[in-house]
């Protein structure tokens, strides 16, 4: 089964994602800088979500670039991927109009918590789906980023009704570890250009 | 007539349908939990709608994996298919909106019914498009998938009169019917990678 | 320049008119019968702007598969109709919500007829870069389909001000003329194969 | 590194930008002349706006063509670039919505300058990737379009305090300037078509 059209789909679903959300954003009502002002807290939580957004697709573009072979699970994993992302845009919406509230900052965080499992479950299936010592499974090894992703995920939803603005530190945090793009894989690719083979190889030995 | 076009248009109409539907989802007008519980039935009806779509997707890439040939009476049977699958969002809003009433709920089964009956059109328009004995036929087979989706969904109609939650238990249904990926065609798949044409041997007996 | 990236861009443009369409629809405000038949109207326009873009997608993708060459003329001829076409589902809601008035139908028309004119520059404009006596030209011929729509739609235009259901007449019966795809191409295709490069030894004779 | 799949996803977000603008062009409330004429500011914002998004897709598919090596310094500046695009409907409505006002005037020169500057980033981060002397160093030579835009971006914004139709014609000469696609790399192709890798011979001179 050839992965350009699942590419294909999930570079779709996630560019219109990341454009309908400035459907979202009001016209200020007014032509003064305090019309403007107004609509900073959208604004605000329109950029971090696209930076979100921006990471997924790129972090999925190196993840399928070391992808050899995808099968129905890998399919379905996608879309289940694509679900909770589709969700991004609506708990955008919420947090950007009540800004210093508690639940819709909770809210946020559970859906990204949501999308990042199962970005991890897609790595999953596509591993296993690629046999024993696959090169994905070599270029993403112990996936710290991604277990760190999670636990400050995990920490945000509760601290979100301590303070609001902690959460969103968290959530900032999370994004900025993730705006250097996937050195293992790149690395990787760069190794496997010298060696032939040297993920399956060194795989072997692990 | 080369199928990329096809699939890179399909792609992308149900790309854009799954995700504006989101658009529809209404910021909760308040930040407690009882306001996102008011948003509940509209994110129930969302969920499913996007597992529909999702498993439209997925069957057409399997049937076009299998497609050799296509012809002009293929490019409109395949809009024909995408105009029943467009009206897919504006059900989903009409019956999230009532989702205790008869009328939306047997709406949402027809546009699903005809998107169905519309799927099935453009599966005999492409099996012909081959000739005898195609591979896409031989992995169709007597499509029992498909008939009983057709039966569960003109059962459901009627039935939405009698209780709403008889025909949304039917949709949900057809959906986990569908859930699982095409293996009929994946086993044929995985068939002909052993003997070359075996599709087409097989087809000459039967 | 490879005409890969003009396909996939105005695959992407129709794809999402098609379907951002729906977006206009309006949930019916009500559960019975007559909330529904209060939408139809719009519905009606909906479903002949649907065809309308559907024929734009499939003579389009008709006329790039016998086009060879493109050059920086063609991007601009090609964005030019896009920004026509742009414009149907603004003139779509127009008329929908105005159906028996005079100058919204006599406004749609005009949008249809100025995206017929551009669509007419894209083939003229392809023609003169694939060098004389192109595949697209001879396959093109005298284009009478393409010279009746302009007279029906100048026809239809006036009309709407004598009564609407003429000028609707007109817009139906320009579609339905182009719904049967253009056997021209295609038969030109069926030609090609039997002899390599007919179209350009034809050429040269007329 | 394929460039395939960053090329899909601009082209994705550039052609959802161009089309959602129409979304926001509101169904006149009427059916006489006077309806559709309140209507001609916003409609005349989407049309200026249209040519602008039009010129990037034009140009990217230019710079794109010229290009053999993309790395993640890439990807992350050509998001950055989108995210510019990306907010150019929002201030399209506003400005569309306030023709006559400074504020809204100047913030759509402002994010038209910033996504200037994107594209700029852009471009030097592809040369350094392709290594001294490439071909879209030789093809965009000393840039004198992209220079000129600038200045003339950095002197509406100031200019639209003075009277907004300063502003304006300056936006639309920006838009003119750049309306010729890109001779300098169309030229360097014919070049490199009679002698095979003249950009990176005349480069070594440089």
């Amino acid at each position: 089964m050839s992965k350009g059209r699942l590419e294909a789909f999930s570079d779709g679903v996630i560019a219109i994602l990341i454009t309908i959300m400035v459907l979202e954003l009001k016209v200020p009502a007014g032509t003064d800088l305090r019309a403007l002002r107004a609509a900073a807290p959208t604004l605000g939580v329109y950029v971090l979500s696209f930076v979100v957004l921006g990471i997924y697709w790129n972090n999925h573009h190196h993840m399928l670039h070391a992808t050899e072979r995808i099968n129905g699970a890998v399919l379905w994993a996608n879309l289940h991927l694509l679900f909770w992302l589709s969700l991004v845009p609506f708990v955008t919406n919420w947090m950007g109009e009540y800004l210093t509230d508690a639940l819709p900052t909770a809210t946020y965080g559970s859906v990204l918590l949501l999308a990042a499992c199962a970005y991890i479950i897609v790595q999953v299936t596509i591993i296993r789906a690629q046999g024993p010592a696959s090169r994905l499974q070599h270029a993403v090894g112990s996936d710290v980023k991604g277990k760190l992703s999670l636990v400050l995920y995990v920490a945000a939803i509760p601290l979100a009704f301590v303070g609001w603005w902690i959460a969103d530190a968290l959530y900032v945090a999370v994004a900025l570890i993730w705006l250097v793009p996937d050195q293992r894989i790149e690395a990787q690719f760069r190794e496997a250009s010298v060696a032939q083979t040297p993920a399956r190889r060194e795989g072997f030995k692990s």
